[in-house]
């Protein structure tokens, strides 16, 4: 299995991503790695690493897509930034899949760009992992498409079914739509029509209907279907009160501790690490054919080498040919 | 001043509003409570209460709108519910506001139902209040509006703003429209025109663009602008997630504290009062002509006093004329 890292893309520059390569092609026996970037830094970063000799090969790409810069100029000015020929060596069969820490932005223009979508998928869609109180959920879309139409969002219900089978290994996942209130008929013309869509659908026996903003975390559903507007407030919103709760933990909880402050802090540590997005490997451009999983701008390398395992695991599991058997079980019609 | 208060309204029934209406007129002078509900039995649950004579009057009202009821269906088949007499008595000009810890909807629809709307308003939104690392932010619209024009937006972003000052004693109240990023350009339709109607206006000194969802509990804004589709599922995550990260507290850090157990428990109480919805008191309906506060369902009676003195601050304050003075002030195309 081959897949491609865009080596220049991310907050923290070459090293993070070149470093996580090098632990992933250690730790998955079958996995070629194509670093897509400046191959000259690329290669003094690799010196002093010891890996699999000829599982790590070079593409050249001598510029990148800033965090800041809008995709499709960037598109325009710099085709051969190391994000679209990430793309370009997809589009050639050259690789199986794409990790990459860059402009998300930059990675979806990229895969519109090479229409290297899945048979019967419309419009991709990004999928993240979240942590509830039962375990794990997908949210589908956290930013791909900020104003979809209901067969979108019908599709994204299938992708993140799929992805919760193969990835997280729920047999029978059960999915939710992201609304304001639970009753059929609320919200606005696009979930109400999405709403319909689903319950006339193949999904309606695990389609549990409409859930609201606290049922994510209660493990109301395995997978939250909304578009990618409201996705990607609830993705860093998520962040933010996490962010601020934990600081209030700090401060309001450690801060009384005497004798057991130590003992405390370390568990919060230990709490900050479990719920920690580097902990949950990246999150999947679902829809392309392909693999396609978009990380944190900060990742670590840890954060590197956990999406490009699920990467892997996706590409061997085969998700996209189990998609395209599900979509085209459903009606055509919009 | 004059508030009148949804005496059925509620989860829980009449007794944490009738305790909370006995709380309010003990604590503020000035104020007559119209309690709104099942006359009978509201004098039963007074009948030992100690409060200040004819502060306390009664307007009967046989039945009210269960939680789970659809809004429109309920006024066609319930006029004289509580909620919707409630709203009459402040289109007669009987009271100065309502307070209500009912079906949201059915609040809303009662005041689209009077029409009593501030002049120049188009349609009103739901504030909330939610606390920040840096002290405390309102969001607007959380629910009334779940596909607003960008006009509608405008306005809660001065409504908003006026609350804040108003309200929260912030001189010059900052805002910020919920997107999907910061650079101008970001998100759809809505958000893109939103976002040059706030630039063009007079808001534009204190407008500081597009936040993200990270930014709301950064404090990053006093003021934060969105549609009542994402607001509403912003405010119920917030709920979700703080449920989520404290439970995991419990667990993962009280858990592993031994003599100082106590004093952590004791802690994470604090905390959880701290940031429990009942000390922001409640939600304002902000563009009603009158003032208008919207209680969680299950509010305590200390929630519905709390709630019952933002009304009467709101009354006092003369929020809706400075309101209307700034709407005014705006330019009048959409």
């Amino acid at each position: 299995m081959r897949l491609a890292l865009d080596v220049l893309g991310g907050d923290n520059g070459a090293a993070p991503n070149v470093a996580g390569a090098v632990l992933a092609v250690n730790a998955i026996p079958d996995l070629t790695i194509v670093l897509v970037g400046d191959q000259p830094q690329t290669e003094i970063l690799l010196a002093n690493a010891s890996f699999p000799a000829g599982r790590i090969e070079f593409a050249h790409a001598p510029t990148f897509v800033d965090m800041k810069e809008k995709p499709t100029e960037a598109l325009r000015k710099k085709p051969d930034a190391s994000i679209f020929r990430c793309w370009q060596l997809l589009a050639e069969g050259n690789v199986d899949g794409l990790v990459s820490a860059g402009n998300t932005g930059a990675v979806v223009v990229g895969a519109v760009k090479t229409r290297k979508f899945l048979k019967c998928i419309q419009k991709p869609g990004i999928a993240t992992i979240m942590p509830t109180a039962r375990g794990r959920c997908i949210i589908v879309d956290v930013g791909a498409n900020v104003f979809p139409k209901p067969r979108h969002l019908l599709e994204y219900g299938v992708m993140g079914s799929v992805f919760a089978r193969k990835i997280l290994g729920i047999a029978q996942p059960t999915l939710g739509l992201m609304n304001v209130g639970e009753e059929e008929g609320k919200g606005h013309e696009l979930v109400q029509k999405t709403y319909d869509l689903f319950r006339a659908s193949g999904l309606k026996e695990r389609f549990v209907g409409n859930i609201e903003g606290r049922d994510i975390h209660r493990g109301a559903v395995d997978v939250v279907v909304t578009d990618g507007f409201t996705g990607n407030v609830v993705l860093k919103l998520c962040e933010g009160v996490f962010e601020f709760v934990m600081n209030m933990v700090k401060q309001d909880v450690l801060g009384v501790l005497t004798t057991e402050r130590d003992t405390g802090i370390a568990a919060v540590k230990g709490m900050l690490g479990k719920y920690h997005y580097s902990a949950f490997g990246g999150a999947p451009l679902l829809g392309v054919d392909g693999v396609c999983i978009i990380c944190h701008g900060s990742s670590s390398e840890r954060a590197i080498a956990n999406a490009i395992g699920v990467a892997a695991t996706g590409v061997r599991e085969k998700v996209n040919d189990a998609i395209v058997a599900e979509i085209e079980a459903l009606p055509k019609d919009e």
